[in-house]
């Protein structure tokens, strides 16, 4: 008989969330733990999981219910497993997440980086079901990715691929990026280079602007949002200076994979058509002929407050 | 029993050639015709070509000995089997060119674009066999590409992925490409783009040059190779550009598929380390940390007379 229910785990830097989801998409039970309460052993924040879990696990009806576990977690290699030099976590260098997993578990256990998690969720539960080839684009802190070609997500050959948050947009003088390169799609699109336009035209211009009361090195990418609902013309400026380089980006991401639809994910999502609208004018005015008018520009289905989960979960079913 | 051999045909605007392959990438008999005696009717086309073949594959035992045919076509469609709207050719609109050799022959029959066909060529045959992951980029008269995934051949939603030669990487007074926009990759790195290039460079600069003996309206990129074999400083400035524009783009596209190798096929890989060193060295600046001296860059393994019906032939044994 097939098992009704699958676990996913979220690993973020700060909460670790985790739930029990059946297979029409609903987290049926839900629980989190702080991920950084043991930053020298990673078994015993294994150990804060499996007690935690254990309960949710038995109010399903126990072990025997549960395909397995999938797992979403930064720098999350499916291929092995492991958690690879996080920059984030508190436990350095090549964690077997996976394996360890299992190993206390009992059952089947694999790992993908989050933003591939995402996409998957979103093809098992959401917006992209049915579809074969889509990309989804998660609009958060960073910019992730995860690619889905054929229906199977595109892990590479070393399991790192969809970095398209550091794609190269801007060749000279561009934004320094987390990554330690220059003029990364992450260093505009992401929530965080959007606050950082804001400074940069609130700084260069002289356009009255609601964000003006805002003190300028607290402004976030909600505060442009909050402007943008009231008609601010800067606000709106600095959507369309976001949207037309993540624009011009699907336009040569469509080159290369030719998607059905592009689905945006995460905080920047919600601006909504603030950020769709140049996105889609901008992709349009750059894409090649032949594509014209058949690329989507969608938004995630998944419930922002389970996303997370659903997602890591959709990873278990293909175990 | 296995039948030993294929047919691939490789249409070109000027000229149609096919051959018999067996299983080892041999093309035992060969032939060609012209493609454009019959501009008005395709099925007299098609019949040329079925003059020439039977001749062809009567002397390898008639047709059951031949699995199938594989054709590399401009604007070619696999899902549909189709030439779609191709510039290039003689008969307009769409072409249901795979269904119309496969009724003639009796055999069945498959068509992709001639960069696919490369691709295909290259994991059947050449230096990406056994490879999961690479993209195959070849470098004519424009740039086309192929990307495998995962042992599969990217087609996408539409058949038409990997239009990687039309990725905008000049993103203002970018060159004007032949498909009507601006700073694709084919306007600055095909050969035509690097004759471009010579032109711009002699024109604006006053660097003493071989190639200031040549008339500056017919250069070629063969005629720019020939003058860096004499170590001309203007042609190698020429590659350096070019390899530049090239290398930073390969960096973009490892950040989607995450390739092990990335395979330079076409009359400019013939330049050799002149194109592949600075190739290599802009794609590592550029290249995101995790990558970083992992992805190879090869040259095409399949003899260059043979190329074409290598490519289009490879598709055969997957029917």
């Amino acid at each position: 008989m097939q098992k009704p229910y699958v676990i996913g785990v979220d690993m973020g830097g700060t909460n670790t969330v985790f739930g029990v989801v059946d297979a029409r998409g609903n987290v049926v039970l839900k629980s989190a733990i702080k991920t950084g309460a043991h930053p020298n052993d990673v078994n015993r924040y294994i150990d804060d999981i499996h007690d935690e879990l254990s309960k949710l696990i038995e109010q399903v009806g126990g072990l025997e219910k549960i395909k397995g576990i999938g797992i979403g977690a930064p720098n999350g290699n499916y291929y092995t497993g492991n958690i690879e030099f996080a920059p984030n976590l508190p436990w350095k260098g090549i964690i077997p997440f996976a394996k360890l997993m299992s190993e206390k578990f009992g059952i089947p256990a694999a790992l993908t980086n989050d933003a591939n998690a995402a996409a998957i969720g979103e093809m098992t539960y959401g917006v992209a079901r049915g579809m074969k080839n889509f990309i989804m684009i998660t609009l958060g802190t960073g910019v992730g990715s995860g690619i889905i070609i054929d229906g199977k997500l595109v892990y590479g050959h070393d399991g790192f691929a969809g970095e398209l948050g550091h794609a190269i947009v801007v060749r000279s003088n561009g934004r320094v990026c987390g990554c330690g390169r220059t003029g990364c799609l992450e260093a505009y699109t992401s929530a965080t280079g959007v606050a950082r336009t804001a400074r940069e035209m609130l700084e260069t211009g002289n356009k009255a602007s609601l964000l003006r009361n805002v003190p300028i090195e607290s402004i976030t990418s909600k505060d442009v949002y909050d402007a943008a609902l009231q008609g601010d013309q800067v606000a709106l400026d600095i959507f369309e200076y976001t949207g037309r380089i993540l624009g011009e980006a699907f336009a040569n991401f469509v080159a290369f994979s030719a998607p059905e639809a592009i689905v945006l994910f995460g905080g920047l999502a919600k601006a909504g058509d603030f950020i769709k609208k140049p996105v889609v004018e901008h992709m349009e005015r750059n894409i090649l002929q032949i594509w014209k008018g058949k690329v989507k520009v969608l938004f995630s289905e998944l419930k922002e407050a389970d996303a997370a989960i659903l997602g890591a979960s959709a990873l278990a079913w293909e175990l």
